[in-house]
């Protein structure tokens, strides 16, 4: 099987991103996640142009990657001074990487009008750099920047650029295209070109996707020839983003042949795009192909139906080999089939016709209409079935409660008290807490009040916290954005599992109170089935 | 020039989106946007579904569209019934729609399996359903569902069912990538081989997005002779999504010398996209192609300056081609060259080296540090600098407030009360107002003392409010989910305009009164420099 080279440039270009800001840990995190999937090479920096990327390459040192290889990206060294005095180079010997990639230009108008040099000098330029970094790495690629815009102006200048880095001692080129404008036609017929002028390279493609088109551009490049792509996790990039790793890996493995991670690792691949978005601190992209939380979602009644009988009716690939999974959506589309689906999920065997579906779907369908969402609230969904059906109780009754802000001098931070009254069992406990803002004094309270009933809840943490404003309120009321219906989604876990509530008012106070009842509720829940279960076996 | 007749159909298989959830009024709004844009065709719903769709066709008979064709969309009749007989196909008729739109299968393990019918049986319900309807239309198209599966498993079955749609009446074959696994080069190869095998007719392509290639898959398809492309504004629908119309309509004018839309209705495209996901109250995709919020940003020091030069050593076409613009961030990467850029946007000439820009950079780079996101709160940046330049004075002081939610007995909605002490010049006013949730309340206090000395507050409304939850700390935070630092934005706007504030801390109370504030101040910092301007003027 043939392979291709992932060269994954998440850490360096795709932090030029407008949403992609890393620390040095988030960086060190990532690229041994890389390394666990199993990409060919890391790029993690530019190390001559911050001291964030000097630090990181420091500090990757001290790791010992398993089947990556770190790369360090430079530019070729500045007109004005020789390499081997050029800060930029030297960095990149200091960076301690096995790989150097250093990019040059290959567009005659950019080296005329933007670096200001004659087209001879450039040449000079990729020929001195190569030639100075060469006994310093054990592998050195040329990323020839703006290389199709490029050559469609003027060919020649073009390709002596990428004869003078492979006469200079480059393993690799990489034709870039910088500005992402090029089509997949194009990117064919100019490897084509290039192959038959340069028959000894070995090329790479590095691709942008400001046409929608990288991924078609890649593996275009790929079938004309490229041994190497170029590209970074979930797309992220400046402007429209990069060619997007997942995407690619999974075609090229899945539906073209080749070879791009070892064996059995494909099905890492949800796991690392969701975990670079995490520590990205970015949401998700739902409709994101092969790894997105939709890719293999179905909403509509009439799918629903084909894809329980026989998933690959609307599924182009079994999710499992990206690690991804199939989801069936709760939602007015939906019809008796999914609650069923979805309750037997829960363990309740249900027929069609069963007054208990009748009654969970119109509770449901009421509930969606007030702004409830609860394809991504399963807790709170799971909790509503239970109570429908007479087999969740509740835990406790918030009677009363009362949350202050308070700024008593300009400048001050707020103050924030919540009193809450409740009643567990027969009992009545009536306490109060601090906080760090509203919905924090209320969680202190309420856990303040509750753990000396269940002191199981102090295993219990909330993890994350979402307000979503439903703009369709905000148009229909007179009062504008700050009275709009608000829905909080909160977050919690315990060692051993995560789940996530609900909860919908134009009040942020009460949605939030409604989602940590849920959750606290959850919890209890939760804990009471399994030493049900733990009772049953042992009897 | 040749014409590609764009099909829209986001109202239709676009809700097949996790996401995507429209009520009527959505619907007729986003399809009089459509028509305005100028596509050839608006596929609204499929009335024999759902009543919903069927209010749609019954309202839109009211509206007269000026470039747009309405179409239904229905299946096959049911195997067990006649087609006059088959309420779907009685629907669609019914719907009033000029165009319809059968979808029936194609593949042949869909007709045994899922339908549970022959073959044979298939052909008929194909060619009974369009000769029935063919007097009632004043098109009749013909989606083949799975086409390209069918097509490699069977191609004999495909083609036949093709014919008999041909030979039934239908004016367009659409050839479907239904569950969007198939790659541009065998859509290329099955297109030529159906155009061999059926020259006389038309053809359409309809592509879906889970190899993240349905972009390519369509223009390869117009490329070996397809004549209409069907797809949704931003790419919206189940699963990765359909073809995204944004990105088809861009490339094949800009790049591949095809006419889509009316001469000049191009530059129409990056509002539509906007318009529709704000309607349809989603965010949009910053770094989609062409009409995104990214898809022109530079945000490395390096590309800045190059851009500044000359936008297209960075950007493949003009943004103003499809109605978007070049932006700059501030961001850490950011150098005093975005500073200069930015400070000349709002009037100010600087020079670098400027103490001015030195400061400003440090108290960006501060403020960043906290979570303050400056790109989407352009107004919270202009009061920052004119306030650092001693141009922007404080319209009042927030003294004190309080703000208090109280729930007295269990199940009762939230009763919300906020106090606010405000100094405006040398007066105090010290005055209350309830709400709907605190933030309303504050507002409500704010403007209630502050409308007396600034009536046209009375013209500002907030428009929207976002709170982010800034992950980072959450996992820095012992306290877990509900502590976390909120970022809030608020829109606002007035008759002629809207701006975006920022507030940042780990109350959402405290954030909350930082974004109210700022846009305030903004309002009337803002009406101050046009009276300036036109006092000026008058002299």
């Amino acid at each position: 099987m043939n392979t291709i080279q992932i060269y994954d440039t998440t850490l360096r270009d795709g932090t030029q991103s407008e949403e992609l800001n890393l620390s040095t840990e988030d960086k060190l995190r990532i690229a041994t996640k890389l390394d666990q999937l199993g990409v060919a090479y890391i790029e993690g920096g530019w190390p001559g142009s911050n001291p964030k990327d000097k630090r990181f390459f420091a500090e990757m040192q001290q790791y010992q990657l398993s089947t990556a290889r770190l790369a360090a990206f430079g530019s070729t060294h500045a007109a004005k001074v020789s390499a081997e005095n050029d800060a930029n180079l030297l960095a990149l010997i200091d960076s301690g990487a096995s790989v150097l990639t250093i990019f040059g230009k290959t567009w005659d108008i950019h080296v005329t009008d933007a670096l200001k040099i004659t087209l001879e000098r450039n040449l000079e330029l990729i020929r001195d750099s190569l030639a100075f970094l060469r006994p310093h790495a054990k592998e050195l690629f040329y990323d020839a920047e703006h290389f199709f815009d490029g050559y469609k102006k003027n060919a020649d200048y073009a390709i002596s650029c990428l004869g003078t880095a492979l006469d200079s001692g480059a393993d690799l080129l990489v034709l870039c295209d910088t500005n992402g404008g090029t089509l997949p036609e194009e990117i064919a017929a100019i490897m084509d070109a290039v192959r038959t002028r340069l028959p000894e390279a070995r090329l790479g493609i590095h691709a942008h996707n400001d046409c929608e088109l990288a991924v078609a551009n890649s593996l275009a490049a790929v079938r004309h020839g490229a041994v190497q792509v170029q590209g970074t996790m979930n797309g992220y990039g400046e402007r429209c983003g990069n060619a997007n790793l997942c995407s690619i890996i999974a075609n090229l493995e899945l539906k073209m042949g080749y070879s791009c991670l070892p064996e059995g690792h494909l099905e890492r691949l949800t796991d690392t795009s969701a975990f670079v978005a995490e520590v990205a601190n970015l949401r998700c992209f739902k409709r994101q192909p092969y790894t997105g939380q939709s890719a293999f979602t179905h909403k509509g009644g009439v799918h629903v139906a084909a894809v329980r009988r026989n998933p690959r009716t609307y599924e182009h690939i079994e999710p499992e080999l990206v690690g991804n999974k199939q989801r069936i959506l709760l939602s007015d589309l939906a019809g008796q089939s999914n609650i069923l689906f979805k309750a037997k999920q829960y363990g309740f065997e249900l027929d069609k016709g069963d007054p208990f579906v009748l009654e969970l779907l119109t509770e449901l369908k009421n509930r969606e209409d007030q702004g409830y969402e609860y394809s991504a609230a399963e807790a709170s969904y799971e909790l509503l079935v239970n109570r429908v059906l007479g087999r969740a109780r509740n835990y406790f009754r918030l009677i009363s409660f009362r949350i202050m802000d308070s700024v008593f001098t300009e400048g001050m931070e707020p103050f924030t008290e919540a009193t809450v009254m409740l009643r567990v069992g027969g009992m009545i406990e009536h306490t109060a807490a601090t906080g760090k803002g509203p919905v924090n004094a209320m969680d202190c309270a309420l856990r303040k009040g509750l753990e000396r009933f269940y002191p199981n809840l102090g295993e219990m943490r909330l993890l994350d916290f979402k307000v979503r404003v439903l703009t369709g309120s905000v148009r229909e009321d007179g009062h504008g954005g700050t009275a709009a219906v608000v829905r909080v989604l909160i977050e919690s876990g315990d060692q051993k599992s995560r789940w996530t509530t609900v909860g919908v008012s134009y009040n942020i106070i009460e949605a939030s109170r409604q989602a940590l009842e849920d959750s606290i509720n959850y919890k209890l829940f939760k804990d009471d089935q399994k030493k049900l279960t733990q009772a049953i076996r042992e009897i």
